[in-house]
Order: C-alpha cells, then sequence, then structure tokens
C-alpha cells in the first residue's frame, strides 16, 4: 500500500534494535481515517462476505481491528493478556514470548466469544517475530474455528515471523513488508503480483 | 443512552465483588457497530468542532476511543502502561492503581503527541473508581493542554469515582450510571435533564 509505505518512510523513525516507530500515527498516537483506509485495503486480499470475526491482541492492534471491523460490519474481539479479575474460567490460552516486554505472555480469550463455526480473520497493526499473531491463531485452532487468514499493516520482512506463518500455509497479507530499516534507508519487499 | 442501558440489562452479567461484565459488547467481544452510535451520543454533550485530540488509556478503551475519533475525524492518543523498549525518554507520566490487576500501573503519553494547546476530550468504556481517568487528566494538565471532558460509556455511580471527577469541576458524561448491581436487578441513575 503505498501511502502506508509513504508514512514509514517520511514518519517513521529506526531506532537501535531493529526498532521502527511509527507511534505518531499506528501505535500511540493513531490516524484513525488512515486506519479505515487501512481496512479498506484488506478488501483486496479477504472476503469481508465471509468472514464473521475479526481477531486481534491488546493493546495496539485493538485500534486497526476495531476500524476494520466497523467498516465492515462484523463483531471485534481482542485477545487480553494475563489474568485480571474481570475474566474467569472457560478461557482459550496461548503462551508467547513478548520481545517488547522480553517476558512471557498469556494471550486470553473467552470461549464466549469465539465459536467453531466461525471464520475468523486475524488483524494486527505490526508483525515482527509473529509471536502474538501465532498465539492468535493457536487460540482459533483450539476453538475449532476457521482461520480464513491475517491482514497486517506493517511487517518486518528480515525478522521472519511473516515468512514462517506462510510456509505454515497461512493467508497472511502485510500492506508493508519492510525488508532493510537503517536510519535515512528504509527498503520494502516488492507488492504482490 | 436507552440502548446502552437495555444492553447491560439484557447482556450484563453481576459476579461478586461488584463486577459488572459486559464484555460481549464493551471490552472483549466489541459491538463496532454499537461503539459508532455511542460516538454519536457524545455529541449531546460535547461540541467535537472545539476538539483537537481524543485521549484514552490501554487496553479496552481503546475501541471505542478509535471509533469516535474516526466519527469526528480527529486523531486519538492512547496512554500506554508499564514501560516497553518501544517507548523512549520524553514521556508524560501518571502513577495509577488498578484494581483490576491490584496493582501501581503507570500511564505514559510521548510529549510528541500532546501539546500545550490541544483541546482534549478523554474517552473511556468503564468508570468504576476512576483511577485511569485521573491519571490522563493529570497527563493532560502536564502536557499544559485543555481538558474539554470526559466521555465514558458505563460508569458505576456506587464506587464514587465519577461524582469525585465531578467535584473536582471536570465536563464528565457517562451514557449509562450504574447505582445499584445485583443478579437480577440493576439499576440507573436518572439521566441528565
Amino acid at each position: 500500500m503505498q501511502e502506508l509505505k509513504d508514512r514509514i518512510v517520511s514518519e517513521g523513525r529506526v531506532l537501535p534494535g531493529n526498532i521502527i516507530k511509527v507511534d505518531g500515527f499506528l501505535n500511540h498516537r493513531i490516524d484513525c481515517a488512515f486506519m479505515d483506509r487501512i481496512a479498506e485495503e484488506f478488501s483486496k486480499y479477504f472476503d469481508f462476505s465471509k468472514i464473521d470475526l475479526i481477531l486481534t491482541a491488546e493493546a495496539s492492534g485493538i485500534a486497526l481491528a476495531a476500524i476494520c471491523a466497523l467498516h465492515y460490519g462484523k463483531p471485534m474481539v481482542f485477545a487480553k493478556k494475563a489474568k485480571s479479575d474481570n475474566i474467569e474460567g472457560g478461557l482459550y490460552q496461548s503462551e508467547i514470548f513478548s520481545y517488547t516486554y522480553k517476558k512471557k505472555v498469556t494471550l486470553l480469550v473467552s470461549k464466549d466469544w469465539i465459536h467453531p463455526n466461525d471464520r475468523v480473520l486475524l488483524v494486527d497493526d505490526f508483525l515482527a517475530r509473529g509471536e502474538a499473531l501465532r498465539g492468535l491463531c493457536e487460540i482459533v485452532y483450539a476453538a475449532g474455528a476457521e482461520l480464513v487468514g491475517i491482514g497486517c499493516a506493517i511487517e518486518k520482512g528480515f525478522q521472519g515471523g511473516g515468512d514462517r506463518l506462510r510456509e505454515a500455509g497461512i493467508n497472511l497479507h502485510s500492506l508493508a513488508i519492510i525488508e532493510k530499516a537503517e536510519p535515512g534507508n528504509i527498503e520494502f519487499r516488492p507488492d504482490e503480483a
């Protein structure tokens, strides 16, 4: 998606540790009108008439997933991290490693809100090593639901998480795949044909 | 807001510890079309032409705040909890007590994304003791920005957090204020005149 690549180049910042900061429009301050255009772009890759549920993980995926769900008239569920008092039993769980927080985190989705016949699209703002999305896939499989695919805004292609998901047969589409990120030089993988 | 009260009564569940679960439409599974109607309802109380920024706290406030921001064409910022590698210096911070997680949590907003002249509306899905909103108010004041008010979906009036904010002179409007919550009996504060 050209607009997304342009904004990564013009507004993104490359920090040590292969961190690409796009917190001015994607994951701290959110340009919600832009999120709506990203949601529209996903229609090139997914048939939303055959999707029942949009699933993401807290926290930064929620804004894009909510706007995508609104755009297509679908419900959205976000997996919670760790355990709070407001979630009792009856949970699907998946343990992932959070590279952001450098610790194990458990993703939780109530069995009330994902069902065996649901056709589920995963939506996330950012894909690096793909741990959160791997955990969400596990939850979809555990529920006996159908994983239609994954729609992601930005993927760090050089970290390999997205390609591992593709090799596992998952229908993953990222709208901007970064192959190289150095200060002043961000290179993208060519768009899909 | 009658639709909100109706759904609290028909879909909400009262759990021990004064917990009111509305996770089927508000804070786990999200009915995004309904969030858009809640966003529209806020226009009865706030002049969005005079608001520059919508601010919330992760995680469950993000969906409503994002849809509200999209509805009115505003940017949205969510305060992050605790410290991750992706947020370096230059932060406004406020320490709050999370009754959900029974521990202190620090709310963080980058100084890049809230400015002295911003007219800020806080939006949240749920107000109980009001700790998260108190922390967000502190961040708005620390930034020298203008706090226009707080728009909240559900308030647990009997826990007093909302009334404390009102007594502090804050222009707070909640669309459903629960005064009593027992299994099978949920009572609301009468609507504002």
